[in-house]
């Protein structure tokens, strides 16, 4: 195992502390899994409280000043250490809610009793996040322990309505930004690249969602009687839809692509090396090839080229056999997946700017905008990046890579927007963990490097000057 | 009243009769209209059985020879009067099932209790077809009391089962060539133009119905994660679809306007005529124009142009609000109207040639074909229709203009195929008659007048030649 030399020297007691109390640490996270605090069902109200408490609990026995903040949902869990002179402030993100477990007939172990079989935990919330952020609640236990105290200020936000939309932490961000000031936020609730390929990922896509309803005549016609004698709003909608996006996969709203930024060549470099093959990934999915924007690979088309999609199709007559109806309405759902730079609002002048000249006499035409949200990134060069690059070698015993995510998350925006925080997303689970599915599961090994790796991230972050 | 004078000179005793009885025979239509006859209901099985046997009874005090065939389904009704020599032959067909009433609360009077408001009656079945059906067996009726016979030998041919698709009566056709076999096949189940403008439907057009299934990756993905990365079959259905037909309504399959006929000097001089005003169309669909093929009318597009219609769409998330989903399936319903001399075949043919190399890698294009019928006219020049023109005219006191469906109606083509008939579309209902809707009604001026022009068909078609 090739690690960087510690900054601090108790860092190296810390990690036998973590090593030797590997059991015990498996022990805590078993307590924590087996309270059933599913935040969508009314039923666990009292549960998800308990999970609170637990928190609550656990984080003032490791010395951190707690707070339990009631919103109108369930609670979030506060904590911090005290302030460190001249070290950054990190703030720890994460959740101690879980998604409901059904269908609980699936599982092969039951969801609130955690099962270790085949050096996995088979629980609901496993790697989901309370594994996960766990990781980073033992790291502050071990260095407590060992040191007494920690070499920079840590501050925990532990929400218990993650799995129904955070409904109430944005409010509580808006009223807390001095509180909550720090440098880097720290989220573990995603994947690494693959088995043994851990991963950062340092950018996230956007996304602008809408609604397009096309209504016709004022009812459903027969289709042989007035076909070819008034237009056709299902027709209209293939037309509209073939208007946005071009075979090639070339989005033809206008202006589009003007602020998208290129893909660094460093980007491209990493990215190729990556364990990633075009074969696996097609017979994984069950297909004979893709098609794509041409000059792009896979991976740079999910991560960090806009994408056009269609979500959703509805007109007319959906059942067996034949109709003879010609639609009084047609209606898609569609949603582009944004890259940073490129601003959601600009992307609906844009689409209405196409679309409204293209709607022909007969038919009404109804956008409407969903949400929207700005893709981000935070530069490979960021010190905070190179310090957990640094701490998943020291935990996982391998140089972590850079990879970018296709998807939205929006808190991210929202801590890097509110905070001017970088955000380290440093994801210890497997992609196939089965998150909010039956037999949910994390490695208990990836449970023990991500702890590792968190106590180590104190050190190296704390290395760095404060700004 | 300007008619042309009478061949047989017991005609104008016929039509005296005729006026005479008016009571009476509104009387009878209202007693068949008593019997709910629905043929796809099964608790109406006996009533459906009650009609035909009522037709039977009425048929045999007519003086005809009268058969009860069984079926798998409801019986067929056939009559027949004696052989003229020298006079042509003529089938009517009709049938005495009906449509299901409901919804039954949205009915004024009860649908099996005819009621006479404004000069119409209102009942199910009143116009479709019980009441345009009967006219011909009233005009039978009283040629029969008032001449002895009749001025040629006319077959009766009444099913039970149109309402349910005819299912029993294709192969009736087939095994009964000879029996049924006659010069022209008259149908009154159809409209006028509109009130005061009485017509003869001469064309239908025909029709070519698909479903497109086109299958992407193996299962549902998140279109964030996957978006770009992928082929997406609802992206490629509106590519597709829109490959079919240009924004300016041109078909694209190859060929397919190889075998149109074009619409003659005098159609279009017939039809330009016609009292169609553009505005009323419009406003009475609620749009605020039409599309359609450059260089036609709106009634030239839909009788005798073809035409393509998207009839369904279905795909990925058609609920509430936005998922954020690439779907693994997009289907699609459509149906090209096709004209006289087009054959589906063909059409089915040159959609796979344009469709299959347009398939994109990722995606799995499956053509199901449905029904298809081709489109058929009877010559303006036919003696036949010059006959029930003057019959028309003789009846409702005008000459009838000549039209032709944008609909198809199989059994016409059926009739074409296997007698080598010409086939008489004379229609005495109009638009607002809601057939298959609550409140059906029937003029009991157009069924006088509809019993008067079949009276006078018998003299006009007596007259020609038997070729």
């Amino acid at each position: 195992m090739t690690t960087a030399a510690p900054v601090n020297p108790a860092l190296g007691q810390v990690l036998q502390f973590v090593d030797e109390h590997r059991q015990q640490f498996q022990d805590d996270l078993a307590e924590l899994l087996r309270i059933p605090s599913v935040s969508a069902d009314s039923a666990f109200r009292d549960d998800v409280r308990r999970a609170a408490d637990w928190l609550v609990e656990h984080l003032t026995q490791i010395g951190l000043a707690v707070e339990l903040v009631e919103t109108v949902g369930h609670p979030i869990v506060y904590a911090e250490s005290p302030p460190v002179a001249g070290a950054p402030v990190a703030l720890v993100y994460g959740h101690y809610d879980v998604q409901p477990p059904d269908p609980l007939d699936q599982w092969i172990s039951p969801p609130f009793e955690p099962t270790v079989r085949d050096g996995n935990v088979y629980a609901r919330g496993a790697c989901d996040d309370k594994g996960q952020m766990l990781t980073h609640v033992k790291s502050l236990q071990a260095w407590s322990r060992v040191a007494g105290e920690l070499p920079l200020q840590v501050k925990l936000l532990i929400e218990g309505e993650e799995e129904v939309g955070s409904e109430h932490l944005e409010s509580f961000l808006a009223e807390n930004t001095d509180k909550l000031s720090c440098d880097c936020v720290v989220i573990s609730d995603t994947s690494q690249f693959a088995p043994g390929v851990p991963a950062i990922t340092y950018g996230l896509r956007g996304i602008a969602y809408y609604e397009l309803h096309l209504t016709g005549p004022n009812r459903d016609l027969h289709s042989g009687v007035f076909g070819g004698g008034v237009t056709n709003p299902a027709n209209t909608l293939a037309y509209m839809l073939h208007a946005i996006v071009d075979d090639q996969g070339w989005i033809q709203v206008p202006g589009f692509y003007d602020d998208v930024l290129p893909i660094s060549e460093r980007e491209r470099e990493e990215w190729r090396r990556l364990p990633f093959e075009q074969k696996t990934y097609e017979s994984e999915l069950g297909v004979n090839g893709v098609t794509g924007e041409a000059g792009f690979s896979t991976l740079e088309r999910r991560w960090a080229r806009p994408s056009f999609d269609v979500n959703g199709l509805g007109s007319g007559y959906q059942g067996e056999g034949a109709k003879t109806v010609l639609p009084a309405k047609a209606s898609a759902k569609f949603s582009f997946r944004l890259v940073p730079n490129q601003n959601p609002h600009k992307i609906t002048a844009g689409l209405k700017a196409l679309l409204e000249p293209l709607t022909p006499p007969g038919i009404r035409l109804e956008l409407v905008e969903h949400h929207g949200g700005a893709g981000i990134t935070f530069p490979l060069e960021s010190p905070y990046l190179e310090a957990a690059a640094d701490a998943i070698e020291a935990g996982f015993g391998k140089r972590p890579v850079f990879m970018r995510e296709g998807g939205s998350i929006p808190i991210v925006n929202s801590f890097s927007e509110r905070l001017g925080a970088d955000v380290l997303l440093l994801g210890w689970g497997q992609n196939d963990d089965n998150l909010h599915s039956p037999n949910e599961k994390f490695s208990l090994a990836d449970y023990h490097r991500g702890i590792r790796a968190s106590a180590a991230l104190w050190d190296r972050l704390a290395a760095i000057k404060k700004r």
